[in-house]
């Protein structure tokens, strides 16, 4: 331990140093004109791979923007470790919310960072915690404190989508073949209360059409005669949920894992303060499924939200229309085992089934993903949890 | 009789060319760019009163468009017709569904129209109905038949509220005093089935606000926990209506006036092919009030429709927002007795309180109107059905 925190106390300027210089590079991967600067990003990625002493490194290019890998292979007996990031960044605006420009990183401190933070697009999502893992790497090689083989795949589309990653993860069975993934995409309960994510929900992302007439028409001459399609997809949509807040899609629950009584007791013992949690919302009340907590809700149970909604007349005043067609995005949020294309086929028939004679609906799917959870009891994770012990002073809480 | 076919003949060719002048001026009262245009209408409108032999003749300035006064006073014992009109025109876009351009007037004959028609942006809203009172006074001056005193009022704003008219009216009582007012702004049944239209449902017109979490946040952290505005809004408007599609609105059909066994058989009397009905609207089903017919569900029931609907992503794909707010339009077609102010004040109410405590809900009032039917025993109307039976060679219908 003592030579990597000399190696540390004697590099640490340098390391931030290097991360500022890439937190400058606006690799925004939703925006066709940093296309450049997306380039340019994995370029430096790669760049600070080969630095600090990973082989085979590689620009690899996809049909969108391109994925970068290294690997340190140190011996063919031993475990080896993905890293997984993301060197791409969501845009930037609004830009009036941000109190430095975003891709001009400053380093202070604030109420909620009395240690000082970086503020910058991308410090936090995700470039600080892939860099983090290369520097982890570089001084584990430096001091030859590395008992493992690594990878490292640093991709460029994660805040859209991820679109070329399934395809180059088949193309490269072989390349990418590891016995554990490692992802520092997730947050921390806080910094007094260290925590590992081994669970993310899936989801299964749907848009609807109601059709009604087929032509705008007057509401002072056929309200009340003809089926408004805003008014039925309302009550479509007020029809997912019964009373208690369930998902009353027929069949939506049937492959859901049940989380045993320890399970989730474990996970409410994490520090949740509910007043502030609706304090930083804003509102007065919490909504949710009957019999879970809050932890419960966004963590082990799967959720229908409506994620927008859109029909009529809906500039400034007043428009007497009874609309042709309504439309809605709903995205439902899974966990183990939903599959994601089984419940879009669930949620198309039901919402069908839900129509009026009067109105005609059109169901599509949007991208899914499926639901994950890894196991607390597998030796890396012991070993994760170990070593966050040994730098924190308290054991990880397992968070999903 | 004679004596006006004689001089409809002699100058039918002439009332339509000037007919045809008028529509070529595209006085579109809702945009701007449009304003001289709609001045010029005016000045052209108030040039055929003087030429027909209208007196005191005016170009009234309001604070927004003009409105054009003028008068025949041939007997003061003699009843008084105030004839309104407007003659400013609804936008004409979109443009590519017009077949030829819509101030560029066409006579044409279609398979709705075998004896020919105008096309034309304002023929029959409301230049063509105008137009036709004033050319109705001028043979009737000119032969000599004008058994009492006319007065116009032909406005500029109809398309976009009327909204100085009110004040217009309030300021020039005395001018505008007369014993029955005629409006030709509204359809027949058909030309082989006359009919005078006797009452018109008013209007509420509200906006609502759903507000939920302060910002808007990821519905894979927050989804399931914090009320999703787009969800609420549905579910309170789903509730506006119960099964039988009767308004739940506390209060909302206190005034409404009963009409009688005899009124509602003579409304259903008038030809009405619900299959022809459906197939117009491309639809598969009517969907109204339980116990009235689609023909007193459009007459003489209030209703209430959602004409707008907004909230969270409406692009193009999928973004897992749970937004911080949605809106909706929504308004209601009132008939006698209701009152717009008081069902403005019971909507608030019953609307603010269907909100659970998870969301704040705010409720603004657009503008509103008040619902009319004037009596077909009257001397006035027993003269336009006389006049009507004349022309048509059969009894007229009262249409509401």
């Amino acid at each position: 331990m003592k030579e990597i925190k000399t190696y540390l106390d004697a590099n640490k300027q340098r390391f931030l140093d290097e991360l500022l210089e890439i937190l400058r590079i606006p690799s925004v991967s939703a925006d066709p004109k940093y296309a450049g600067d997306v380039r340019r990003m994995a370029e430096a990625t790669a760049q600070h791979l080969k630095a600090v002493g990973a082989d085979n490194v590689e620009v690899c290019n996809t049909a969108g923007h391109p994925i970068v890998y290294g690997e340190k292979m140190v011996n063919p007996k031993a475990p080896t470790v993905l890293v997984y990031g993301h060197y791409d960044v969501q845009p930037a605006d609004p830009l009036n919310l941000w109190d430095s420009p975003p891709f001009e990183p400053v380093v202070k401190k604030t109420k909620h960072h009395p240690d000082g933070a970086i503020f910058a697009r991308g410090s936090c999502d995700d470039k600080g915690q892939f860099f983090m893992h290369v520097k982890a790497f570089e001084m584990m090689l430096n001091t030859k404190n590395l008992p493992c083989n690594v990878k490292f795949m640093i991709e460029g589309e994660e805040e859209v989508g991820s679109k070329n990653l399934e395809k180059f993860c088949r193309d490269n069975k072989k390349k990418l073949a590891c016995d554990v993934v490692l992802i520092s995409d997730t947050s921390i309960i806080d910094n007094k209360t260290p925590s590992i994510t081994v669970g993310l929900r899936g989801l299964c992302y749907m848009e609807v059409e109601v059709t009604g007439p087929n032509k705008d028409l007057h509401s002072g001459v056929y309200g009340g005669a003809v089926a408004n399609p805003i008014n039925v997809l309302c009550q479509m949509i007020a029809s997912l949920h019964d009373a208690k807040r369930h998902i009353t899609v027929k069949g939506f629950y049937d492959d859901v894992q049940k989380v045993s009584g320890k399970e989730r007791k474990a996970m409410n013992a994490a520090p949740y303060d509910e007043k502030q949690y609706m304090k930083d919302l804003g509102v007065n009340d919490l909504m949710g499924e009957k019999g879970y907590t809050t932890v419960e809700r966004t963590g082990i149970r799967p959720t229908l939200d409506v994620n927008g909604i859109w029909g009529g007349y809906i500039g400034e005043g007043a428009k007497t229309v009874l609309p042709s067609k309504a439309y809605a995005k709903i995205s439902m949020r899974l966990v183990p085992d939903q599959d994601p294309k089984k419940i879009e086929k669930l949620f198309q028939k039901h919402f069908e089934g839900l129509a009026p004679k009067s109105v005609k609906v059109k169901v599509t799917a949007h991208h899914g993903g499926y639901p994950v959870v890894v196991p607390t009891n597998s030796v890396e994770y012991k070993a994760s949890e170990k070593a966050m012990e040994q730098a924190f002073g308290k054991k990880p809480l397992p968070q999903r």
